[in-house]
This record gives structure tokens, sequence and C-alpha cells, in this order.
């Protein structure tokens, strides 16, 4: 078969993508490819070889490297050729794998195996060897730049949002550490999920028809077959593995995805010219608009977002999956292929994310300034919440009428909170008096100061930050 | 670029169906590839370099055939080299293209255009182009393979099924003609749908800013530019075409997807071993299974559905596709290149699904048989209906019971239900004579023959085997 | 069966918003109820009788009077009590409703009808109801503020955002004429649709069996049964109406509410605290925050906006009730009947959109200022797009990099634009007679004014307005 | 507010299902109606008030015991009718519960709450409440009914069916061992992921601002308020907390929806009139269909298989629902609302699915004539593939031909394969060698009877059956 021009490609993954993101494309064609799958259906067939060998006593470590080094080197062309013939896949790399292999172990490739007892196992070996190699590196270097960011910026007064409105400050580096916790977990998730795929070698109804004809203890020869590759086996099977195993896995990269593509909206509406707290890395030779050349657009953001629209909604496909009747059908046949494309888009998205996030520059003045302005038209008034909180814990049961009422005032005399507090002694006094009590260190500079309402933001990103760095240590 | 070994391909559109598809995949490609998009967006660049001429009364013949050469020509990967610079791709396609003009055309291209204006237009141009050059054909092929089908079986019997249960007689033709007027009608509204997609020359935010600076009448210089190219303007745009358009079309391929779909599972299941009606064409060469040589699987019908499983919950991306902050954000530019995936992943269940029709093998011995086990014990006894009802027409008003008492007769005495109610000579009057009644040929026979109780089967599915036959000639 | 407490309903839709959104509810459940359910299959069985009378030359006002009677004064609780006993909803309806016509015509309640005839019947019975007197008066209304809005803000200025960022000027009324467009369209499709949602008398798998066994033409008597109803026969059935009627208007329904919820999310973004250039109706008396007394949240757009996450993606249980076994299976049986809270749920959110329309407070001058913001440094500075597509038609051939030295000059010397381009007598005289040939007014002015380059968006605003406000008239 | 005829509800969970579900219904409601709501943000409040007297050193029996009979009593009306007022749910909520606590509990009501810290807990304590109570029950019993059956029926020979064709012998029990193995494994994820369901106290942004004006450790008092309802916090919140605790548990849920309706699917085509191997249970006066009385329509799996494609799309809702911007916006607010739709339409498909599998009669009869028929033209035709991978084991090279060669002399002399191969006795003694050395029992018999042939079916569904019912006790 001819190479092709990539551009005459149709998905966008085997084009555009494998272009513009060439080292994650070609990561990734080492598990989710063609040649990929044929090597992987290889390894499992030269497996199932080793596994008859071994339950005959006839184990011998020469004649498994050659084994092994058949399987390496097989040529997806040759089967797809022989496919022409057989219109069947696994017994057209059935024929040119006994071509390949010393001829003593010929006549055990695919002994008392069904195609599916091949196939599942090699998806299990693929999607897990993409997860391990590929999908989690790239998610704890996303990890660990979000916690170097919830760490430098722990102390980053910004404004909290809630409903798109300005609320109460926080900091920076905790806005970012909510990332840290959420998709902290994912990724120990997925490493857990993907730890736990499944082969088979249970025959066409799952039953060890076949198998039982050969050796007494079938279960024992599916566990051995399965051991020369790391899997264990399907608790039940039918013709396939229990979708369950595969299905969660895809279901926590798929939350994953949810967690990065929402960072990306909250980074994509950081950059709002009237926000501006964040911008994305943005090369000097790179054209923003072709006629506005005022815009730093935050495209990377859109870009993960836009994945996630994309990739996301394909789950239902898996669920659809879960259904097959009896002993199977084929048609999660053709679906489970495209379980490839999704994790090329789900890395895609993540590998762009880690760019974002390792690039990105935070405006701390102008989070301050945005700071500045929450709390409406006295400059401070964000500061009114916890005046009246502390004056009713102070003993003051019309606490909050009292606030209100410096507060208009402030806003009459064009005085900024503090000031107009500090005008009332015995009220200030009683305050400050509630802010030693909680151990508040200056209390009496507290209410010049509306970025020290900030309850435990810095503190829950320091450790949050540690927290999950030292768990990446484990991924 | 180098081309590329097709089995380092992540998606199966790109590997597996590229082969075993091979001429669709090429019509696809030549709509879809990233190769023809690049096309798609030179020749919409090249009609408002016409467009331009044109308003400025500098129309030419010979000059604009060779910008139409100089879009024809554009290297994809010349446009990719340069976009490594320019980290835009529409400014790396102008850069590439005013090279490629006549000098006196560059200072036009792209005049007065932000990137949208080509790339949705460019969009329209290649999606009309696929469905009217690719999709519509195919559809049209199997529309008119499941009119023969309906038209020639018309007269076959077969037992209706509902619930999975036997229940009264059809014809295997009108089963048939279901499908011919479900897609028939879809087809139409494809066609139509694919011809009122729209382009634009609106400008950054839809206003015809920088246009309204060029021309005192920007929407006529929109409409010349389209004109070019066949297409009408959007409505009314922001950065982006109006989605509707698009969107409308791909929810009704979708329903497509599901009429395909549909079928494939009544021939799946119509070859069950235990039922056995239908086969799908099997070529001599071909495996069934490696361990069961027996099997003779459904697996085009299979496949179809596979694909409809993969694909058909991707229409939420689409509907997802709707929302673009103000007058954009980027976050459909992704998703929306994966347009291209499922126009992809349709046809091939559309090609798949006409070569499963056309070779499809009606086992008619098999039908009768099915049709002669409906109705419980008793043979015939699926007529026991009609006979209640001619009763109780012809003013019998115990009718029911009085059949009923003729089934267990039936039943007893190992009659068949024709010979029980034969030997009630007034009670087999009164029905005859109500079929009389009704025009129904050799009454006296009818219950003889469960087959005849049909309806109006055949009728139906000759005439819309022939109407849509002869919408098919305007598709 | 007694009442029920409504807070010990499940489904929000049946308690709090049938509180929140009482005279909405009460519209809906005309329609959409059980007890609405159980009135349209009752209308729908009497069409039958009547039918079967017209057919017979029997026809008889007063005996119709009596039957329509009997079907609007059908009990629910009796059918349900009914139902206990048959364990099948359509034979308990008919057992009730023998009881309730006149002795005469009992013996042709339901005759030579499957339930689905009447099921499938009084669903697009229904649902055409809701649509046409529900649905489209809430959207048309919506569309008619949206009008309003559209022309009465024609002019004011605001600034076009793509990517978040500020972009080119717009005005607000050209921003709201884009959902004038688009909604106008949607509404205009749904009308259609529901127009052409049709009924069947075809029998138990579609073929008239059993119609076929009373009369000599069972087609005469289908389009009889549901000429009383108002509806056209599906042109094909199995036991089921085609389902692609019912489903291409949910679609559509469904890219109404992707529509709306787009501007839910444009409005949400409007009255993010930076932004603040609209305001929802906020009563007097209501609590934005517990603690946060300065917050005015966007909660009913983002209410909305949850609306649509909720349930849109029920669009894909539609499409998937596109597929039942060859006559039919049941499996659409359950699911279909949640199109209901389907229906309910998006005219909740149209509602909703409505009344944030009608009470929206645009903020103009808030708008003039952040438009004054863009363009970066130098005041007026998103003008040097114009200016440099003016000074290049003018024959300029390196007017762009003119204007850049222009700009650099204003922002070292801190004039504005404008300023500074007057300041270059030749340039500006250039400018300002290409302006003029553009026969735009007062062009020496032009630049001391950036809302004034929004190219055609007023007048695209108001055309737009117009045209749809007299489509609405036909709604 | 008045009650409400229960068919003037919309949702089919609100009418058709609490009369045909009613005892589940009522479960359903202790937990997700909105009286439940109500009343589970009211035992959050008490147990903040509870919190708050703790941490000051307050803690009262008597007194607790009066706060928690407030939150008991609380009267969804009266909430409802503050709520006309305040417009603000949790607010009318805080100032009905002050008018019932003991005045001095009363300024401790919410205070240093916002609502989400309410709404949040209190969400997770009732999903919790009913996994726990209300769906682990429904779902073990269904296990425990599976187990039954997959021990009960571990012998019983049924033809294994792939792509709908029969395969190879298993057993009906090992069939059912199956969704023992599936749904068991669900099970213990749903309860281990209902277990880890988190709550809040974190305030307005998730920085406990408030709180930190209140107590110098505010996770401390979070703490104290969540282990009065047994929740830990979330690691981290923002005004919300993470969403993936709760969605994690629906993804589970889901998939064990997807395990339930793919055995609703395998049970639907069992009784295939065609095929026929098991019966639902049909109640004596139930009406199969109003005119074909012979039909027993599999008509509950079908109900199930239907709740299935209604509810199962959601899952995109609720994975839409992870991003919310920055400190959180509301657009998660109404669509998780529906959350309890989904929790109940699980639920009523789980129960009927218990109902259909404890009421399932297998035909063993007709499962033993399938069997007999499968394999072709020859009687025992399926012992073909043993014959022959045991003829290989034996060293008999071309022992695929062999066997083919036996078989088409039994169909020329149309004698069973048993009989054809008993008459090679070399061939014959080798074969029955080879199953002397697995161990099979009386070997010489083992071709007389096909159903021999199913490896190890019947063992693997009885360890299953075992280890599962074990389990269940731990739920």
């Amino acid at each position: 078969m001819e190479p092709r021009n990539i551009f005459l490609n149709i998905s966008p993954i085997d084009h555009r993508y494998s272009v513009s993101e060439s080292a994650l494309f070609e990561q990734l064609t080492e598990y989710i490819s063609e040649e990929a799958s044929i090597k992987a259906c290889a390894a499992a067939e030269i497996a199932l070889v080793k596994a008859h060998l071994a339950v005959r006593g006839r184990s011998d470590a020469a004649l498994e490297a050659k084994l092994d080094s058949a399987a390496e080197n097989i040529d997806p062309a040759a089967v797809y050729a022989e496919e022409e013939k057989t219109r069947h896949n696994i017994r057209a790399l059935v024929n040119v794998l006994k071509t390949l292999v010393p001829a003593e172990a010929a006549p055990l490739v695919h002994l008392g195996a069904t195609s599916v007892d091949i196939l599942d196992t090699a998806l299990s070996l693929r999607v897990r060897g993409c997860v391990k190699d590929v999908i989690l590196p790239i998610l704890r270097e996303l990890e660990l730049e979000l916690c170097r960011l919830a760490e430098s910026e722990a102390e980053t007064p910004e404004v909290g949002r809630t409903h798109g409105q300005h609320a109460v400050p926080i900091t920076f580096g905790f806005a970012m550490s909510e990332y840290v916790s959420r998709l902290g977990k994912s990724i120990l998730e997925i490493q857990r999920l993907a730890g736990n795929l499944r082969g088979k070698l249970a025959g066409a109804v799952g039953a060890y028809n076949a198998a039982s004809m050969i050796v007494r203890d079938p279960e024992a020869l599916e566990r051995k077959y399965l051991g020369f590759l790391g899997l264990e086996p399907s608790e039940h099977s039918t013709q396939l593995v229990e979708p369950e195993y595969l299905l969660r896995l895809l279901l926590e990269i798929n939350a994953a995805f949810g967690i990065i593509a929402n960072l990306a909206d909250d980074l994509r509406n950081l950059q709002r010219s009237e926000i501006g707290e964040v911008q994305e890395y943005f090369s000097a030779a790179q054209v923003g608009s072709s006629t506005m050349p005022q815009k730093r657009n935050p495209w990377n953001s859109e870009h993960v977002k836009s994945l996630w629209k994309a990739f996301s909604p394909r789950i239902i496909s898996f669920y659809m999956d879960q259904i097959s009747e009896h002993q199977r059908d084929l048609t999660n046949s053709a679906s489970q292929r495209f379980v490839a494309d999704y994790l090329a888009g789900f890395t895609l998205a993540a590998g762009r994310m880690k760019s974002v996030v390792s690039g990105l520059t935070p405006d701390r003045e102008r989070m301050a300034e945005n700071l500045s302005q929450a709390g409406g038209k006295v400059k401070g008034g964000v500061l009114a919440e916890p005046a009246y909180i502390l004056l009713a814990e102070a003993g003051v049961s019309d606490g909050h009428e009292v606030i209100r009422t410096i507060t208009l005032e402030a806003e009459q005399k064009s005085l900024s909170f503090y000031e107009a507090l500090k005008s009332k002694p015995d009220v200030f006094a009683k305050i400050t008096g509630q802010l030693e009590k909680l151990g508040i260190p200056d209390p009496a500079a507290f209410f010049a100061h509306p970025e020290r309402y900030r309850g435990i933001a810095a503190e829950k990103a320091v450790s949050l930050a540690r927290k999950y760095r030292n768990l990446m240590a484990t991924v």
C-alpha cells in the first residue's frame, strides 16, 4: 500500500492535528494507529502460542524470542492484502503470522481462540499503553503546572466571581487549586481504571468450549496467556470481555475532559478585554486578527473547549456499546474502533491545556484593580459583609443596620469604607476586638485591605498543591 | 510534507475504511479532506477578488482564468509551511495566494474580508458539494434498490411482527416500502437543505464595517462574491454565518442515519438462525467464523448499526455549536472540523447499506413457512381475527364467541381453521358473503390462504415504489 | 384517585415549575398532562366512530354531539381503574367509553382499530395543539420583544466582541437582530412542522388488514377518521406512524432551544460586573445574595441556559426512537411519553427568556464607555482599521504603515487618534475624500466618532425587525 | 397550596408511574420529591445551628431535640409562600425556620453560610439516602434473582448465539451469570460512590471568608456541621461542592442502566415467536392485543429498554454540569434538579426488571429443541468443532479435513454426526482417548450429546452466583 499525502486524510486528527501536534501524534500512533492495533493483535497471538508451549511444558527462551520478533515485525500492509482474500481481519493476521513463526509453533497459532479472544485482549493492551505512556504523562505535567501556579499565586489577591458578578475576595492560586484538586483525583482514577482493563480466552461464547477440548483447566490457560501481557481475565466473558472495564475508564477520561473544559472556560473569561486578569502565551510572529491588530485572542483555551464539544458527547456511543445481544452481536465493532479517535481528541485537548497553563501570565495589577472595584460605589465596600458579621459576633444585635448606615455615610461623604468605619470608634473597637480573638494579625488595618478578607484561600491553595505534587510522583 | 503510511493514521476513516471503501473514500476526499478544504478556501478568496474586480468595472475573462487556476493549484503543504510562521491558517493561505495571482490582483486578495468570510463560505461550498455529489447519489442508489425490492417482493407473503411476535400477514415488499417512504422523504429534505447553505462577507462582527469603507453597498459586494460560488448570503451574520443552515442539514442527515439503522436492525433480525427470511451476500472465499464454519453472520447490517452508534450521538456537538458568545467565540472551530468525520461516517454506512440491499436474497420459502406457523396451535389460526370481524359486520353480535368456539373445535379435532369453519355452513356463508361485498376475489378459498389476509400491503408497496422512483429522477 | 400534595411530586416540572410558572403550566396541562392524553385518545376513538357512521351513511348530528360529549367527559381516574383489570390502557379506555356513548354506537367503538391507531393519532393531536396554542404564542411574543429591542436600540453604539475581545463597533439593536433572524426562521419552521404531524388507521402491522375486512377502501376510512381531527395520514405506517414527522418537529424545537440558550449566554455575559451593558429586571423585594447585598445576578438567563443543559441532550432519545424492529417493538412507548417533559422544559425556557427580554434594561452609557475603551491605548484607536483601508482605497500602497506611525505618534503625544490624524492634512484629506465618495455624511468628523464605524448595523437591525414583525402576524 | 389531581401532572413519573409503581414511587418521594428536598435543606440548616452551638460549647440535648423537630416539621407550602416574597428559596426557608426554632437558636440559623452550603449538602444527603434505601435494595433483589436463575439453570442446555446465529452450546444459567457478574460489580461501585458524596460550608466562593470571621478554624466548623449529617467535606469548594463526587455516582448508575437494558434486550429476543426460550409472567386477565389474542408480548422487557432510551442520554447533562464559570455560575441549578427524574427513571427500570426476572419462566424444552437445530443440516453437527480440535490435539495433522469428510458422509447417509463418527473406529478412538485425558466423564457418549460441549458454563454460573450472593450480604 502506497503512503498517502496526509492532506488527503479526512479526520482533522490525521491531517491538521498530526502536523500541529506532531510530537503528541507520534506518541499516540504507537498505541492507537492501525499499525499499533495490528501489532497488538500479533502480540496477543504470540502470547497465546507461548501459553500453549508453557502448559505443554515446552517453554523455550530462544523460541519465544523468535516468536516475539515475529509479532514485532508484522507488516500491516501484508495483513490487509491477506484480508482482501479472507474478508476477516483476524484470520488474515493468523495466516500471515503462521508464515513468520518457526514451523514448530505454527500449529499453535490461534489454537483454541476465537477472534475476539485476540481483539479484545489487544484492545485492552493498547488502551492501557496509551493511557499509561501518553495520557497520564501529559495529565501529570498539566497537574504539576497547576500546582506550580496554585503555589506561586497563592497570595495573589483576586476578586471571587459568582454568576459573573464580583463576590468576595479569593486569591488566584486558590482559583487554580480548584483544578489541582479536581484534576488530581481524576488522574488517580484514570490510573486505577487503566490498570484494570482485562483480556480473555474464553472462546466464541465465553464458556471456554474449544479450550476445554485442549486443556483440563481452560481458565489456567487463559491466565497464562494473559499473564504474558500483564493482564487479568474478564470475570465473565461472552464472546466479549465485559464492556464495563473499558467503559469506566472512558467515563473517567470524559470527566477529566469536563474539568479541563471548565478550566478553559475560566481562562477564556479571565482574558476578556474588560477583565484581562490572565494572558495566554502569544508568540511574536503570531497574527491575532487579519484586520484588528490589537486583539490577543484566547484561542488556545477556546480550542480546548471546542475539542470538548466535539468529543464529550461521544460518551453516549460508549454507553450504547454496553448492549450486545446474547453472546454478542457485532454492533460494537465499528463503533469501538472510534475509541481511538476519542482518546486522540482528549489527548490533544490535554496537551493544549498544558501549554496554556505553562505559558499563562497572570496580570496581578489588573487583578488588584478589579478587586478594588468590587463591592459597589464605596471603596472597600466588599468588606461590609465581614464588618456586620463581626459586629453580630460581638453581640450587637442590629449589626447589619449599623453597618448599612455607615456604608451610606461613606457614600455621601465620599469616604472609603475603612475611613467611615474608623470614624465610629466604638463600633470599630468591637470589630477589631473580634478580629483579635480570631487571631487575625494587625486587626486595625484589616478594613484598609479588602484582599485580606480571603478566608483560608492561600493556605488551601498551598496545601492542595503540595498534596497533589506528592501524589503525582506515584503516577 | 512527506506522505505517510496510512496505517499510522489514527481515525479508522483514514486507515481501515479508506482501504475497504476506497472508491467512496476517494470521492469524499474531493470535498472533505484537508486538501479539499484549502482548495475551497482558495476558491472563495478568488471569488472575492473577482467580485472586487466586478464592482470596480475591471472584470476580465483572461485575468479571471489566471485567478481560477491559482486557486486550483494551491499546494496545501505550502500553506501549512506558511502557517508555521503566521500561526493563522487564513493569513497563511492569503500570503501564499498573493504569490500565485497576477500582480495586479494581489492587493485585492482578502480585501475587506475577515477570515471567517472565507472559512464559513468555503465550508458551505464543500458540504454542499459532498452532499450533492457523493451523499445524495449513494442515497438515491439505496432508495432505488429499496424500490426494486418493494416492487419485486410486493406479493411475497411474510408474517408481520410486532414485539418480536407473529402478528398478521404482510408482504416482504410492503416491509421494504416502509423504508422507501421514510428514506425517500429524507433524501428530498437533504437535497433541499444542502441547497440552502449560505456564505458571508459581512466582516469581523457581521456589520460589514470594513466593506462599507470600500463600497457603498457592501451587501451587493457580498452577493457578487457569493454569486461566483453559487451561494446566497446568510440572512444575518455575526463573524459567523447563522449556524442553523448547516445544523438543519446535519439533523436531517442524522434522521436518514436513523432510518438506515432501523433497516439494518430489521435485516439483522430477519437473518437470525431461527428466522432466516433474508440473507446478505456472502462471497465464496469469506470466512464466517474461524471456528464455526456453518455461520453466516449478518455482519454488514451489524456494521451499519455500529456506525450509527458511533456517529449519531455526535449530533449533540452540532447543537452545542449553535452557541457562540456575542459576535463569536472560537469554540466552534475545532469541533466544526469534525463535521467531515461525521459526513464520512454517514456515507460509509449508506454505502454499506446500499451493498446489503442490492445483494440481499429473500428466502420466500422460509417466509411462507414462518407465516404458516403464525397464529398458534391451529393451522391458519391467524385468520380468526378476520373471521370474527366479518361475522360481526354481517350482523352477528356474538361473532367473537362463535369464532372462539370454532377455533377450540379445530384444535380438539386437529382440523385446520379453514376446515373447521367450513364445517359450519351458516357461519361460513355469512362470512364469505361479507367478503364478496368487499369485492375480495374467490371468497370461499380466503380462509385456506392466510397470506391473503394482507390488507393492501401489495398495493401500497407498489405505489410507494413508483412514487419514489419517479421522485429520485429529480435528485 | 385522591388528589396529591404537589410537593410529593418528583419532577421539578410538576412541583417547582408548576408553581413558579403556574400560568404556563396550566396551559401546558391542557395538552400534555395525562388527563389531556386520555382525552385526546377519547377524541380519536370518537372520530373513528363518526367515520364508521359516515362510511355507512349513518351520520347524524345529534348522535355526533352525544359522542363528542362522551369524549370530553371521560374521567381519567375511571380509565386508570379499568386498566388495573385489563393491564392495557387503550382496552381500558374503550371499555369505559362504551359505557358512555349511546348504545347504538357502542359496537363501533374501536372497530377495526389497533391501539396505536388511536395512540399515535392522539399524540399528533396533542403535540400539534401544544405547539400551536402554547409554544408558538410564547415564541412569537419573545420574537416581537426582540424585534422591539432591535429597532429601539438600532442606533445604540456598542463594541462588537469576538473571542471575548473588543473588536469593531456594532449597535445593540444589531446584536439583538441576530436573534430576530435566527429565532424568526425557527418559529416559521416549527409552525410548518407542527402542521405536518400525522395520524393513522392502518392497523396492527400497517397493511390495513382488519379495516379491509370492514370497508372496500380502508384508506378512505382512514382519511375520514383523521379528517374529523384535522390530520392527514402517515404516508406509510407499520403499527406506528412514520417517526420522522414528530422527530423533525422536535429537532427544530431543539434548534430554537439552542438559539435561546445562545441569547441567554450573551445576556449573562453582558451582565458581568466588568461589562454591565444590560440588566435583567430585578424586583425590589428580591434577595440577590443572602450575604452579598450588592449583587444582581443574571439568574434568569442562567436559568434558561440551565434548562437547555437539562433538556437539549434528550434529542438523542428521540433519534433512538426512530428504530423499532419490524412492524414495531414497544421500546418507543415509555420513552415517547417523556416528549411531554421535553416540551414543558422548552416552553418554560422560552417563557423565561420572554420575561428576560421584555424586562431587559440596556445601559447605553456603559455601552458607550466600553466602546470608548476599545482599540487599545489610543482613544479612538478602534478606527485605525478603517483609516488604513480608506487610505489603501485612495491608492496609498503603504497605507497600513502610514497609519501605524500615526497611531504610535498619538500614543507618545497622548493625542486621540482623531487629533493625530488631523495633524497630517494630506493623509486626512485622502481619507475624508474616500469617505465622501462612499456617501458617508460629515466625513471630517468620522474619526471623532468610533461609533460611526458600524457598517450597516443599524439598517440591518431595522430591516430584520420589520421583516419578522410582519411574518409573526402569520404565526 | 391545594393538592392537585395527579392526572394534571406532566411528567409520566408523576402520573402514570406514580400509579403503576406506587410502592416504589412512595419510597422515592421520601428522598427526591420537593418535600424531601425542603426537609433535607432544613436538616442541613439545623445541623449548622448544632455545629455553632457545639463550637461555642453550648451543646444541649434538649435544645437539639427541639431543633431536630423544627426541621422535621417544616411545611413546604409555607416555604413556597415565603419564597413568593423573597424570590430566593433558601432565604425563604431560613425565614420560616427562624420562626420554628427556640428563640435562643434563631440568630444561629444560617450563620456564616451561603445558600449552596445548605443546598449542595442537602443534595448529597438526599441522593445518598435514595441510593442506599431505595436503589441499592432493588438492585440487590434483582441481583439475587439473577443469582437464583444462574444456579437453578446452571445445567440447562441452550444454544449460544453470536450475531443472532447459532454458535456453540452454553447453559441458560451461564447466560444469566453474565448479568450476575456485570451488575454485581456495578452495585458494589454504586454503593462505594454513594458513600463518597460530600457537603460543604466553605461559603460564597469556597474560601471560608464568612466563616473565618466567626471561628478560628472554619474547616473544623465545616467538619462539625457535616458530621451531624454523616458527610465529609468536599476536598476543595468554590461556591459548589466539586461536581465529580455526584457525577461519578451518576455515571455508574448509568452503567448499571446499560447492563439492565442489555438484559432486557436479551430477554426480548429470547421471547420472539421463533425462539420462545423464556416467557415473562403474564397475568390471566391481561390483554395481549386487542385484536390478536394469541400474542404474549414481552412488554416489560420492552418497557425497560424504552426507559433506558429515555434516560440514558441525560448523562450528557450531568457532564455539562461539570462546567461552572469561576467560583460558580447558576447554570447547573435547574438542570441539577432533574437528577431526581433521572434517579426515578432508573429506579423504575430496575424495579421492572426485578419483576421480569423473578417471574421469568425458562422453557427448557424449547431451549433443547433450538439447540438440536444448531449446527446445520446434520443432527449434532455443532460437535464438528470439538471433534476436529480433539483430533488435532491427538496429533492428526489433517484433523479438520477428516472431520469435514465425516460430516459430508453423515449428510449423505442421513446419519447423526455421532453415528457417522462411531462408524470410523480409529478416529473415534483417538477422539475419545483425548476426551479421557481431559477427564471428561463417559467420553464415548460425548458426541451423542451436543449439550455436553459446554465448556465450563455450568461451573462458571454456579461460582459467580455464589460469589455475588455472598457479596450482596454486604450491600
